[in-house]
C-alpha cells in the first residue's frame, strides 16, 4: 500500500502513514500526541493542525473558522494526506499534555520504588484455561466487497452490513454518523477492500470503525486490574489470545490517600476527582504506550480494553463521583457500567476503541472480585470454595455454583509492598523468599528474576515474619525479643529493626530491614483478612474444615509460601492441598471477559448472584480481628499444625 | 420546584432555571445560544461560560485550563446553579453563530417570496389515521424511585434500570457515560424523583437523558419533509399525537442550484458541502425555534426529530458527501441511516435528542417516497395503486401489498411556485384557484386563507393553464394566440404574457402574470411527470385503466383541481373518484414514524420492497415525454374526456 511521510513540527518528528489514513490516526500510531476528545468524529474540534507543506483532502467542518482556514488549519481527524506533508501541531492542540504534565507535579511517585519500564513476572498459575468460546469485545473483519454495478446498487453502508452479515448473523447492527461521513470516499480509495472493527456493546453489535485495506491480523487489547495500590496491565493479541506482555505499577492515586475511603474524601475537594482520575489514566496510558512500543504495535490497532477494579477505582477511572459509596446506605452510582469508548475515559488507543468494566457487586466488593470468582470458576463448581484476594482491600468470596457470598476488609497496602519501610511491588529484584538460620540469624533470600535485591514484596514479608517468629526473634505479639544481641538487630528510627540485607552486599542506598512498625502493620493486615474469612465462614454456619478448595489471589509475583502464610495466621490452618495460589485472578478474569462474550455473561451472572455481607455492622468481626492480632492467633487451637 | 435566575452577558438577558438543571440546558430553553457539539456530554469543551456572580457546582473537566479556571470559566453543560447567577458567554462560545451569520450572507433568499413566520395551511386530508400503535422515537417516563436503604442497595443506575423495566420489558437497555457521571448528584438533589427519556435507536432502547422532577408531560417532536425546493416542518406533541403547528419555507440551498444534480456538483467545491448542510439546518433550526416559541415550548423538551427527504437532501442534512449519487452506478452512501443525536447534525433541540431519517430506496428515490407510500398504506392494500408525488423531483410508486416499483423524473420546481415569474409557495395569499370568463377574459381567483394575493402557487398554475387553454387564449402547444387583443394580454420582458391580477387591485409591486416562458416550464414539468407515470405503467405491462386508486401528493396547499390537472395532461384521464389528493404525504409518513415504532418497521420493509426503475436508461421515456409536451397530449385518444 502506498505511503506518505508526515513531519510534525515543532517536534520535527517524521512518520509514515498509509494512504487513506487520517493524520490523527497516523499521529496516534506514532505516539505523537494531538488533543482529541470525541473519538476522531470531527465533533470536538480539538485536534487542529496547521498544514505547512503538501496536499491533503479534508472533510468539511464547522470547527475551523474562516480565519483559521486561511492559515492552513485542519482537523487532523478529518484530514487525509495526498502527498508527503509537513504539519505543525499548534499550542492549543497540545494543551492536554501540558495539563497532565502540570498535574504530574502533584503526584509524588512512591519514593524509590516506582519504575516505569521493568518487567513483571505475574503469577499466571493454573488459571486461564480455555473454557469460553473466543468472541472478543472487539473483532476485526476484512471485507473484499463486490463493487456496485447497475445490477447491485445497494448503498455503501448496506453493502458493508450485507458483507458483515454474510459472516455472522447479527440482527441488531449499529454504527455512527462519523463512519458514514467517511464511507463513500473510503470505499472507493481503498478499492472496496476494507477492514471493519465490530464491537460488542451492551447486547448489540456496533461497526466501530472502518479502515482501508486488510488490518484484520492486527487486533490488540488490554486487560487491566486496577487496584487501590497496584495497577496491572496486560497486552493481548486478541486474535491469537496470546499475552504479549504484562506490566505493573503503583497506583499514583496513593499520594492522595492510601485507601479508598481517603480517596473518596479527596475526590470531594476542588479538582480532587479530576486529579484522581488523571492519576490512574496517566499510568494506564503509560503502560499501554510502552507495551505497544515494546511489541511494535500501532496504538490504532489497540481496539479494546477491559478493566477490573474495586468499585471506587472504577468510579475514579470513569470520572464518576464516588461520594455516595461512603455515605449510608453505601450505594455506588453504577455496578454494571455500559461499554463506552475508551477515549471517553481518557484512555489513549484507537480513538474509537471500546472500554468495558467488569461488573461490581456492591460499594466495597467490586468487579475485581467478580473477575476473580469467574477466573476460579466458583460459579461452576460443586465444591465449597473460598477465594481470598489479598489486596489493600482484602476481598473474600465463599460458596459454589449454588450460592456465593462476599465480604471485604481493609487490610492496607503492606502485602503489596507499600506502607512498609522497605516494601516493593512483586517485581524484578523484590525479595520474595526468606530463610533465617535459627542459630546464626544469617539470612538467605531469593529475589524475583534473581536480580539484585531492592526491597521486600508481600510474599517476602510473609516469609520474614514466619522466620522471625520461628527463630524466636519476635514473640507472638510481634515484638523483637529485647534480650537478643546480633549485628542484624538494632535500634532504628522507628523502633527495633532486623536487617534482612546489608546495603554493602546488595548495593542499595540503605540496608533492607524490617522493623516493629512494619511487623505491627503486617499483623493488622493479616489479622483483618483472617478475621474476615472466619467471620464469613461462621456467618454461613460453616466451619473452615468444610472448605474444599481455597484460592489465594494477590500480587505476590510467582511465589507464595503457603505453610508460612498459615504459620503467621494469615490463612486458616487447613490441609496444604486445599490451597491454590492463583496469582492475579482479577487480571485473568478481565482477560477472559475481553476475549469472550460468554465470559461477560457469566461475569454479569456472578455479580448478580454474589450477596454482600457487611462486616462493619457485624459485632463478631471486631472480636475475631482482635483475636487474630497475634502470630498466628490468640487461640492456638485454631492452628493445630503450628501448635 | 425552586428556581434560580441567570443573567447572561453581554446580552444582558435574564432567564429562570429550575434547580438541578445545567446552565447549558437553561440557555437552550431560553433560546440563548452557547456553542456545543457533543450533546452536553462535557466532551467537546465548546460551551464555556465565565461565572461573574453567584454559586454553582460543576463536574470536573479537563477541558478548562488552570488559567481559565482562575478566571471563572466553567463548561455550561456541567455547571448547575446553586444561587442566582451572572455569567458571561465568551466570544469563543459564540463562534458558531458568527459563522452562521456569515454564511447567511451567501444565501440570498428567494426574491420576494420568502417569509419566515407566515402560517401555512398544509393539506392534511384523509391520511394520518391511527393505524399504528403509539410508541414514539423518544418517550419520557417519570420515576418516583424508592430510596436506597440497607435492604435495597442496588446502584443508582440499576435502580433506574429496574424502575424502567417495571413499566416495560426492555431486554437491551443502554446509556452513556455522561448520564452516569451526573447520576449520583442528580438523584439525590431531586429526591429520587426523575424523568427518563427513552429513545429507540436502531433496535435497542437507550436512556437518552435523565432529568430532575416530572417533565414527562412535556415531550415534543418534529417531523420534517425536506424537499429540494421546499422544507416543511411540523411540531408534534409526542404524548397526545397532536399537531401543534406546521411551517414551510423554501430550501435556501436553491441559491446553490435548483435541482439535486447541481447541488451535488456544488458540494464538491471548497466548503460546498458545508454551505449546503448549513443552508438546510439553519432553516430547520429557525422553524424549530419559531414553532417552539409560538407554542411556549422549551427547546429542551423537544426530544426527537424525524426527517423524510430525497436521498441527496438526507446526505446534505447529515453532511455526508453526495458525490457518488451522480456517478455511475449511482450508489448513495446510505439509504438506511441509523438514528443519531440531532446535535450531531447541527439541529438545535434537546442536546441529547434523537434524529431519525426515513429509509430511502435508491439514489433518486428517497425516504420521502417511502414515507408517502407508508402514509397511503400502499404496502397494505390489495388495490393496484399509484402514488404521484409532485415535487422538484417527481417521484412515483406503483403497486400494492405484493409488489411496489418506483421511478423518478426531474420536473423542476414550478409546481412549488419556484422558477416561474410570479410563483409562490402554497402559503397565505397564494392564488390557488383561477377561473377565466371565456367571453370577457376577466379573472376570478381565490387565495389561501383568503388573504391579499401575493403570487401563484402550483394549484393556481394548474388552474391558470387549464383556463387559458379552455378559453382559447393559449393553443395546445402553450403559445398565446397572437390574434387576440385584450388589456390582460401584452408583450412582457420574457415574451407574451397574460395578467392574472393587476397590481393596483391587489397591492403588489407589480402585476401578477403568467407568460409563455412560465407556460413552457409548466408544460415540461407536467410532461415529465405524466411520461414517468405512463412509462412505469407500460413497463409493468399494465394500462392506466387498471389502476384502482391514485394518490396525488405535493405542496399544493389545501386545494388541487383534479379535473383541471387532467385537462392539462398532468394526470392520466381516469374516473375522478379514483384520485385522492393526499397533500404532503411525506410529512404525514414522517410523523407516523416519529410516533410509532411499528411505522418505522413498516417503512423499512417498504424501502426494502420497492424496486427502482431507472427512467434515464429507458428509451421509451423520452418518446413519452416528447409526446406529453402538449396540452393535454399529442395523442388525444389518451384523454377522451378532454377530447
Amino acid at each position: 500500500m502506498e505511503k506518505f511521510k508526515i513531519t510534525f513540527f515543532p517536534d520535527n518528528k517524521t512518520i509514515e502513514v498509509e494512504k487513506g489514513k487520517t493524520i490523527l490516526s497516523a499521529a496516534i500510531s506514532a505516539g505523537i500526541h494531538i488533543n482529541s476528545s470525541c473519538g476522531g468524529d470531527g465533533v470536538c474540534g480539538r485536534c487542529k493542525i496547521i498544514l505547512k507543506k503538501g496536499q491533503l483532502v479534508s472533510l468539511p467542518t464547522g470547527r475551523i473558522t474562516a480565519e483559521e482556514k486561511k492559515k492552513g488549519y485542519h482537523l487532523s481527524c478529518l484530514a487525509v494526506p495526498q502527498s508527503d506533508l509537513e504539519v505543525e501541531i499548534p499550542k492549543e492542540s497540545r494543551l492536554d499534555s501540558e495539563t497532565i504534565a502540570k498535574e504530574d507535579g502533584y503526584l509524588l511517585r512512591l519514593k524509590g520504588v516506582y519504575s516505569e519500564s521493568e518487567d513483571v513476572a505475574q503469577g499466571e498459575s493454573i488459571l486461564g484455561e480455555e473454557i469460553f468460546i473466543h468472541s472478543p469485545l472487539a473483532t476485526k473483519l476484512y471485507l473484499d466487497l463486490p463493487k456496485p454495478n447497475l445490477e447491485d446498487k445497494i448503498s455503501d453502508l448496506e453493502r458493508i452490513y450485507r458483507a458483515v452479515r454474510s459472516y455472522q448473523a447479527i440482527p441488531v447492527l449499529q454504527t455512527g454518523i462519523a463512519n458514514i461521513r467517511r464511507l463513500g470516499e473510503l470505499l472507493r480509495s481503498s478499492d472496496w477492500k476494507v477492514t471493519v472493527m465490530l464491537g460488542k456493546r451492551n447486547g448489540t453489535t456496533e461497526i466501530v470503525l472502518i479502515e482501508p485495506g486488510d488490518t484484520s491480523s492486527e487486533n490488540y487489547g488490554f486487560a487491566f486490574d486496577i487496584g487501590t495500590t497496584t495497577i496491572c496491565g496486560q497486552l493481548i493479541d486478541v486474535n491469537s489470545k496470546k499475552i504479549l506482555g504484562t506490566k505493573a505499577a503503583y497506583n499514583k492515586q496513593a499520594s492522595f490517600g492510601s485507601d479508598v475511603i481517603s480517596r473518596i474524601i479527596f475526590a470531594q475537594e476542588a479538582d480532587g476527582l479530576e486529579k484522581l482520575h488523571h492519576a490512574v489514566i496517566d499510568e494506564m496510558n503509560i503502560m499501554i504506550q510502552e507495551l505497544a512500543r515494546e511489541n511494535n504495535i500501532d496504538l490504532n490497532d489497540v481496539t479494546c480494553c477491559l478493566c477490573a477494579g474495586n468499585t471506587t477505582m472504577i468510579h475514579l477511572l470513569l470520572r464518576v463521583d464516588p461520594t455516595y459509596i461512603r455515605r449510608e446506605p453505601y450505594v455506588p452510582t453504577a455496578n454494571f457500567v455500559p461499554v463506552i469508548r475508551a477515549a471517553e475515559a481518557g484512555i489513549r488507543m484507537n480513538p474509537r476503541g471500546l472500554l468495558g468494566c467488569v461488573p461490581g457487586i456492591s460499594s466495597y466488593v467490586g468487579g475485581d472480585l467478580t473477575a476473580g470468582a469467574l477466573a476460579c470458576g466458583m460459579d461452576k463448581t460443586d465444591k465449597l470454595s473460598m477465594l481470598i484476594d489479598i489486596g489493600t482491600n482484602g476481598e473474600i468470596v465463599l460458596g459454589n455454583k449454588d450460592w456465593l457470598i462476599s465480604c471485604a476488609a481493609s487490610a492496607g497496602p503492606c502485602f503489596e509492598g507499600s506502607g512498609v519501610s522497605c516494601g516493593v511491588r512483586a517485581s524484578k529484584g523484590a525479595i520474595q523468599r526468606i530463610k533465617i538460620n535459627p542459630k546464626t540469624f544469617e539470612v538467605e533470600y531469593a529475589t524475583i528474576l534473581d536480580a539484585a535485591a531492592k526491597g521486600i514484596c508481600g510474599s517476602g514479608y510473609i516469609d520474614a515474619i514466619a522466620e522471625l517468629r520461628r527463630t524466636g526473634i519476635i514473640d507472638r505479639s510481634g515484638k523483637i525479643n529485647p534480650g537478643l544481641r546480633h549485628p542484624r538487630l538494632r535500634q532504628g528510627e522507628y523502633g527495633k529493626e532486623f536487617v534482612i540485607a546489608f546495603k554493602e552486599k546488595v548495593g542499595t542506598s540503605s540496608d533492607i530491614i524490617i522493623n516493629e512498625v512494619d511487623i505491627e502493620n503486617l499483623k493488622r493486615a493479616k489479622g483483618a483478612i483472617y478475621a474476615a474469612c472466619s467471620t464469613l465462614v461462621r456467618h454461613m454456619q460453616l466451619d473452615f474444615d468444610e472448605l474444599e478448595q481455597i484460592f489465594i489471589a494477590g500480587g505476590f509475583g510467582t511465589y507464595l509460601d503457603m505453610p508460612n502464610a498459615i504459620f503467621i495466621g494469615l490463612l486458616p490452618d487447613l490441609a496444604r492441598e486445599k490451597f491454590v495460589f492463583v496469582g492475579n485472578s482479577s487480571l485473568v478474569g478481565a482477560r477472559q471477559i475481553l476475549l469472550s462474550h460468554e465470559a461477560i455473561i457469566d461475569a454479569e451472572n456472578i455479580a448478580r448472584k454474589i450477596t454482600y455481607f457487611e462486616l462493619s455492622v457485624e459485632p463478631q468481626y471486631m472480636d475475631e480481628y482482635v483475636a487474630a492480632l497475634f502470630f498466628p492467633h490468640t487461640d492456638l487451637n485454631k492452628f493445630p499444625s503450628v501448635q
